[in-house]
Order: structure tokens, then sequence, then C-alpha cells
């Protein structure tokens, strides 16, 4: 059987922004005990990535390296939307679009360390849009 | 249901090659009304990515940038394929070789200003392999 | 019909570890001819990445060029567990969690040069945990 369900998630801004208990009761909502759980952002200046749910020290790490990686302060050609708009681009292009994550005995079969994160790349807050798809037998 | 194709896209060279309208068009052969298509490139000097459709610019920037993360002029061990060999491969290591799209309403439910790019990261011309699968019900 | 197996895999320490045969052997097993083979990696200290096969020069590259984009001398704020250790997050970030790849005539459909990599990113052996999950028709 199959499940989708649109998730909308308000950001405050460039940050990881934790969405696994959303996505777990979307899994739970479905029914599914073994199957997939697909996650799709519907944006280009914000991306998923599945990253550690211990330290938050982490998620300021990536944030800074990924912002040195593709910074504001490079000479970009496309600069209409703002400054933050091109690097958050390029951010989103080496992280991921969508994600797939197996279920298991009604879970998603995360490792213990392991939390779904969107990553928010721009600057001022924004309500992003995922599509949450849940594939399985019951 | 499921509906398998194999897609062959001619690149001009370096560039993001925009495959949106041709995904769709397997979409609707595969008469899926809800359901999930997965993209899958078999090549790893050409990638997959999910970017903006709108200003050109977006895409010049994004394929500069990558060419600087992972530019020619570095001191490759692997070169025997010519100096733009290597530095696919490594562009291609931090893009997508897979993507997984939903399908609602018959369509890609891709955002506004969504496109899907295969995106070739060698100088010259080649033709690349894609393998489209389909999911869902009718 | 679908199949959910549990795959061990151990690590050298830093290196890409080649387990496309052991993938082959599960799709085998759950008897799928036409279908989706999906892989999860239930770490974010190691990775997914599908990469050429032939030159393990290649290989090396990509570890050496990961290794300067996310380097153990930068000054990360998370450092508790090693300096290895928040490297390794990053670099996982811009690689995969998740795969997947179609499959064609009871194979994984890849592409001649195509291999699928287990990507250790920390400096020590470890025993990493995949989940392989299949599913299409017999």
């Amino acid at each position: 059987m199959m499940h989708q369900e649109n998730l909308r998630v308000r950001t405050p801004g460039r940050a990881l922004v934790n969405v696994t208990a959303e996505i777990q009761r979307i899994v739970e909502r479905s029914g599914v005990r073994t199957g997939l759980c697909t996650l799709f952002v519907q944006h280009t200046s914000a991306s998923l990535v599945i990253q550690e749910n211990a330290d938050p020290a982490v998620l300021r790490d990536l944030t800074r390296w990924l912002g040195e990686l593709a910074p504001e302060s490079r000479n970009w050609e496309h600069d209409d939307e703002g400054p933050d708009d091109m690097p958050a681009h390029a951010r989103s292009a080496v992280t991921r679009s969508s994600e797939v994550i197996p279920i298991s005995a009604s879970r998603l079969a995360l490792g213990t360390w392991q939390g779904i994160y969107l990553w928010e790349h721009r600057q001022r807050p924004h309500e992003r849009h995922l599509v949450v798809h849940v594939t399985g037998e019951k």
C-alpha cells in the first residue's frame, strides 16, 4: 500500500531543522510496518540531510563549513534575489533533494545517532514544503 | 504497478541539461497517477541534480563553482583518460547518481522553480544513459 | 513483493569499500527480476557513493580530495570524539545516506564502470550497518 502527505516546515533562517518526529508520525499514520519512506523537498535553496542528532555543535559546524564552501562573498553571476540566494542553490546542489529511509517494525530504520534534517540555506525564515511518500506492507 | 524505461540524453559537453519534460512524458506513458519516479544515471562522470529552472545564470554559476571545488589544475593521480576525467568523478561524487521524485495527479510533484538536470561534467559531448523507473497506482 | 536485509561491512579505516557483489547477492536472494534496490547507511560518519570500479587511483583521488574539502586541520567546534569525527560528518553530508538502483533482468542496472561503495570517513576500522530493501516483480 502507499500513503502520500505534504508536510510544511517553518524555518528560522539558515539552520538545520530536525523533522524526524514529524516524519515518524506520518509513517505511523500510513500503517506501514515494513517498507520505505521517501522524502522530497520542493525547493532549490533548502535541502535534506541525515546527520548526528546528539551534539548541536555538529549542526553549527556543518552550517559554517558549507557556508565557507559556497560563500556569499564569491562573485556570483546570479544575484537578483539577494546575496544569499545563489550560495543557497550551490549548498542545495551538494546535499539532498530526496532521501529514502527503510521502515522496519513500523519505525524509520535510522541508526541511533541519526536525525533527518531540513537544511535552510537562506538567511531569512521560510515556509518549506516536503512531500512524504510511504510504501510497504501492513 | 511499475514501468521501467531507458532514456538516452545527448550532452553538449560540460553543462546542465534539462530533462524534466522527457521524464514527465515517461510518467505519463506509465499511467501512474500517484507514486514515485526513480532516476538513475549509469555513469560516474555525469550526475543528476534538481535545480532552479528560471535563470540560466544559476546553471552557469553552479558549473563554475563546482569546477573550482574540483579543478582540472589539481594534481590528480588518475589522469590516463584526460585532465577532465578525474574532476568529473569528483563532481559526480558530491551530486547525485539517483533521485526519487513523488508523482501526484499523474505529474512529477516538483516545486514551481524546480527542474531535473543531467549534469555533464566532461568537456566533450557524450551520449548518457538514464534508467527511469515509475511505481504507483493508476 | 519486497525483501529487506541488514548488511554488516567491516571497513579498514578511511577508504572506499566495494559492496557491489554483496548487494547483487541480496538482489538474487529476493527473487526480484524487475524493480528497485534501496540502500541506506545507518551512520553519519560513513556514506554511500557510486563510483568507477576500474582504476583504484580514482578511489585514492576521491579520498584525498574530499579530505582536503573537509580537513582535520580546520578549526571545528565539535571535537569531543577525536579530530577525525567532525570532518567525517561533513564528508558524509555531501555524499549519500541512501541510494536507489533499478533492477533489470535480476541484476542491478549499473553502468559498465560503476561500483557501489561504502565510504568510511573515520581513521580507524569500523563495523558499519546498511539496510538493503528490494522491491519489484518476480
